[in-house]
């Protein structure tokens, strides 16, 4: 077999000189010259990076250096010359990741079927969720191994990757080869039954670019390897206070007038509010766009903004940023647009700082000094037919493929960066696409794809790429599906009805109301909690919302059936199918979500990892590295949620109905279980990005495992809650 | 707007410049230098072809030109400069053809889904069909246009085409801009409803290649440029007569005796059949495979086939050409396979002639010479998972992605010239990805997708660039589906029953055995008529099995609902839908089929074109211009067939059990209708490449309309079938 390989490859060294390449044909490389940017990150760069667009030049945040450095210092987590690489004859560069053969492979940023990504071949493409295969709101080209490191190819080109599936014939070791049609006699010869996809031994991505740089992250836990790619990406995004109340978008075709009565509305059931979102029809003209005010819906936007203000409410502005030939803005951006155009609107190049300026100080002018929030900036995504061609061109000479890829993430950087940061405002807002090193933020990806327990798997898959997600809720077939709907959106980054087309509101379903509101309200309660969740997100890199398979002692659930039943018309290759519990999730340090999905859904089965774990809601113990089924009525209608061991959960006496409510609000313990366990309440002035320059706080309650409580209190930081009044205690007798 | 024009063009030259380019970034440069290599047929080059593979250069045969000439004569489609192209920084080629407001695309290969591509941006790429977006068995790159003329895209790469989807922004006319929500008082000014997807005015394709040559066919009619483009790829492929009888592919793990069984069982049900297929348990080693006999199953392969040949059994092959090392070939081979295995097995650089050679070689010893007459080459279609990766290198040099968009191809190529053509024996078989110039190729594709609606769209789309496409039955949910996929595979290319998995016999639903054999029995009478079509295909392009679409005076029934209702979960850009009859077909030239499809279904619409058409079984008068319904019930189950005014289709007098049995056999005309007409017999001998040097007969039956006939006979071939002992006024009262 040497002797073979040596033959092939000089034969191909020989014709790759015969083509006057610099680099061989396919000759796998070691990939050396690592260096290590931060602690427990290592980079290598193939070729040249000077035309390359690399995902984290956009960063809303430098490296948390000294975050990464408590994180401490391991090692490279391969042998030196264990990863390599080849560039091929047609600007192919491709890199070669070794796998073993127990390792399992998960991330690439929002995907919504499952998280493991061994066995599948991905083009990482920003697209509509609906078509796979790689293609989705936010493709991050990241992934993370159960052997404890993480990947990120850092570019913004299209990447194809053979997670674990491809084999080279000149493999030291390769499976054996099974006949998938012995005869009789010569089945007990078989290494085993055949496979339709014999694993290979080895990620292998590759991309047509001039130049790609590879980031490694390390890791003791899938946790820390996360930790360190958000860190090391600026952390993670810390919203305003107010993003974490209850968000209502009001049809697309309201009036200032209609708007208001929903907020009324709101009030009158008891429902909390925080955020209203306008739908297009606030602009004179949509699909394309303006963004100027249609006086006609709203004819004082700024008396109506501060209006709503005063009663506490926060508007965000629906967009897309795709001129109208109406829009004020169109002449001077039109020569700084891309050759195509998308549903008839020019599109500007943000990769140019003239470009976002025109666009910053119109929105400054009339949506910001107003009173204007933030934004959902839509349709960013996809699919082929609404975005620009692949050979469509902008002036900065930016590839459409960079454009694409990073799209959402220029309007991130540009609507964060340029117009809330330099003007010391939080925002929290939509986009519909994403990509690498967006951790940073305050953006939340959402879907039309609508699709209740693939929406449950967004919220594990967007915790493994520095991605938020909200698994929006817009309508149901019944009182059942709305409630369970409710419930999950309640514990994800972003609470949001999106009423833009349907006109739902919370109440619709009257025998759920009492439960719909009382799912809000205990979000509304848990806000010291879910706030601090996120300021672990932005001082430790850890998702406030995320995976089973980031929590210590979880055993992934999953399992493999290697090998189907054999069906000519259905599974011709008797494909195996994987089976993962993608459908329960940690909400925050401590908290253990599963909620009920699917039409009619009132039961389930709940994961519990090892360790004890507890109801919620009575304190009772529940399990301890086991599955049990719940159902609703038993938990009288309530979404199931389960507490670990020791935990300490603060929660607000009294129910905010607006997070301002919140504010100095007095707090409650609960501590769940028999051990000692702590919180730490992290506190800053909700607002403003002083926090950044360390003007925040952090109360640390330690709860003894007789029920006494002690708080210490350290950074300079403001108050934000009230006192503690009382621990309870939630273990059972 | 021209001033703007201009100055972003100026930009993007003084960008180029920069960059030290050649061409310049994104100028629309017109296209010229247009070339006509044949009547009819002009071809132009962008850039250096020299490492570029054309589907051109894998064609079997030459252009027929005399074909091409009889045609006549049109001038070129498109004004002089009308065709423009672009070169981009990142090594895209852009073509971009000018699209009328009311143009109509149709092609790009098997399209399962629809035949009308208006709309839709397709990345070309071989695959199996499940993904769509461009991605099937046979991504032909040439689409037919409405207005009378072709494009042949001639890249063995994955182009990307953009069709009536994009716009430019510096475009002379675009659609007008729509609000998509306009107040109330300003609907009334809005130019229509708006549009999810404002048509574009033009198909634009990009590429990355070196080069890139584009070929246009003209025609009066969508037929005559289908005709140009066959006959320009060689003509379109003629089976053995054998070919046309009924196939039945055994179980995969069968043993000769099993085999021999079937065969019998096919003769006690007194079912015709010409051809057993063999699945992958005949070899020793299958998926990765030997193409070695397995003795243990076969221990006398030449005796086997020698036996099967004298009860006039055709024996095909299944293999798919991923070798294993058990394969004696395997160390021949080695050296001469790509980078990268599929299955564990060693892939063949088909480039090389050394490595078809070899193969050959192979074959031909132990298959060829002992009587073997034909393969079915499975799996060079993908998924992605099963191929080699984009970044594989083969030692020819060939790119993955041209080996991947032509190995089906390569493969037709190697069996039909290099074995079966080399040795003057004609074959018929199977593969299951084409691609571009295949018109001359006997092999017909196939999938697993197995949807019975799809199998039909499919005899359509696939006759709108040189391939065949089978609706190969494999099992059914019930008695009526069983009879429904029955008849619609007996009126297509291949007619096979393929149960290597389910081991389904024709007779398995005995309440509808008697309709099965039926309708096989009546293609075998018609052989005389089907095998005529087939020398039409080669003789002047006309595809056997073909879309509406090509018909004279056939208005398509296509509806394009431009807006559908708006759904903000199912259907949030309230998109539109395209209504067309794919569901309907001609089979040769005269008959219209119009198959029951559906699990249960007993009726249905069929849209008869303008012209009278009668029943083909009694020759009533059935329509003009006109839909009309038809049921199971009043056709004694079988399937419905339509035939035009004064068709004349010659049928056996006898049912051939075996397509031997047809040869000599005599004749009857059925005449239908009022008007007179014709019929060209052809003749040869039915088994060898002669008909190539011109060893061919045409007889012409004229009748006129008092039912005389006349009989002239052109040619010095062969005789192949008997007299015509009778004419059949099939003409209503």
């Amino acid at each position: 077999m040497k002797i073979k390989h040596t033959a092939i490859l000089l034969a191909l060294l020989s014709l790759a000189s015969q083509r006057g390449e610099a680099t061989t044909l396919d000759a796998l490389l070691p990939l050396d010259g690592w260096q290590a940017p931060a602690k427990g990150v290592w980079s290598a760069t193939i070729g040249d990076l000077s035309n390359e667009l690399r995902y984290t030049d956009l960063a809303a945040e430098a490296p948390r250096r000294a975050a990464l450095e408590a994180l401490g210092e391991p090692s490279f987590p391969f042998p030196p010359k264990g990863i390599t690489y080849s560039r091929n004859d047609d600007g192919r560069i491709m890199v070669r990741i070794p796998c073993a053969p127990d390792e399992k492979i998960y991330g690439y940023g929002l995907q919504l079927d499952r998280l493991k990504q061994d066995s599948r071949v991905l083009e990482l493409k920003v697209d509509h969720w609906s078509r796979g295969g790689g293609r989705t709101h936010a493709p991050v080209p990241f992934y993370i191994s159960s052997r404890g490191y993480g990947v990120f190819f850092n570019t913004a080109r299209y990447l194809k990757v053979y997670n674990l599936v491809s084999n080279r014939k000149d493999a030291v070791q390769r499976p054996p080869e099974v006949d998938r049609n012995p005869p009789a006699e010569e089945i007990a010869e078989q290494a085993g039954p055949w496979q339709a996809l014999p694993r290979g031994d080895s990620v292998e991505a590759a991309v047509r670019a001039d130049g790609l740089e590879i980031l490694v992250f390390a890791g003791d836990s899938l946790l820390e390897v996360v930790q360190r790619y958000n860190l090391y990406c600026g952390g993670g995004a810390l919203p305003p206070l107010w993003g974490l109340g209850f968000w209502h978008r009001a049809h697309a075709k309201h009036s200032a007038a209609q708007v208001e009565a929903e907020v009324e509305a709101y009030q009158q059931y008891k429902i909390p509010l925080d955020v209203v979102g306008l739908e297009p029809g606030w602009m004179t003209k949509s699909y394309p766009c303006t963004f100027e005010w249609q006086l006609k819906r709203f004819p004082d936007p700024e008396a109506f903004t501060q209006g709503l203000l005063k009663k506490g409410i926060r508007l965000n502005l629906w967009e897309n940023p795709y001129l109208s030939q109406q829009a004020k803005l169109y002449d001077s951006l039109y020569p700084l647009a891309g050759s195509h155009m998308v549903w008839l609107g020019i599109v500007p190049d943000f990769t140019l700082p003239e470009a976002r300026d025109l666009l910053v100080q119109q929105h400054k002018a009339d949506h910001f000094d107003i009173g204007i929030s933030g934004y959902k900036m839509d349709e960013v995504d996809g699919y082929d037919f609404w975005l620009w061609p692949d050979h469509a061109t902008f002036p900065s000479g930016t590839s459409a493929e960079a454009m694409r890829q990073s799209y959402g993430v220029l309007i991130q950087k540009m609507l964060y960066s340029d117009l809330f940061k330099a003007n010391n405002q939080r925002t929290y807002g939509l986009v519909r696409a994403s990509n690498g090193a967006a951790s940073a933020y305050p953006f939340v990806i959402y879907s039309d794809s609508y699709n209740h327990e693939q929406y449950i798997t967004g919220l594990s898959s967007a915790s493994l790429c520095g991605i938020l997600w909200t698994p929006e809720i817009r309508s149901a077939n019944n009182a059942r599906e709305w409630l369970n709907r409710m419930q999950t959106v309640c514990f994800s980054p972003m609470a949001k009805l999106n009423a833009w087309a349907s006109g739902t509101k919370p109440w619709d379903f009257p025998e759920v109301t009492d439960a719909v509101r009382e799912v809000i309200e205990l979000r509304m309660r848990l806000l010291p909690y879910f706030y601090s969740a996120f300021a672990d997100y932005h001082l430790r890199g850890i998702p406030p919302v995320r995976a089973m398979l980031l929590e210590d002692r979880f055993v992934n659930a999953e399992a493999e059936v290697l090998a189907g039943k054999l069906d000519s018309e259905t599974n011709p290759y008797a494909m195996g199918t994987v089976i993962e519990k993608s459908d329960q999730f940690m909400f925050g340090p401590s908290i253990l979500v599963a909620p009920f999905y699917g039409k009619q859904a009132t039961e389930r089965e709940v994961h519990l990892p090892a360790g004890n774990w507890y109801d919620f809601y009575t304190g009772a113990f529940a399990g301890n590295n086991t599955r049990i089924q719940v159902s609703a009525g038993a938990l009288q209608d309530r979404i199931p949620l389960f507490v670990r061991e020791g935990a300490v959960i603060p929660m607000l006496n009294h129910t905010p109905r607006q997070t301002r409510d919140a504010i100095n609000g007095d707090l409650s313990l609960r501590h769940y279980g028999k051990q000692a366990g702590s919180f730490d309440l992290y506190e800053d002035d909700a607002i403003s990005y002083d926090y950044q320059k360390g003007n925040f706080r952090i109360r640390r309650f330690e709860v003894s495992t007789d029920g006494t409580f002690e708080e210490k209190i350290t950074g300079p930081g403001p108050a934000l809650f009230g006192k503690v009044t009382s621990v309870q205690c939630m273990a059972p007798e």
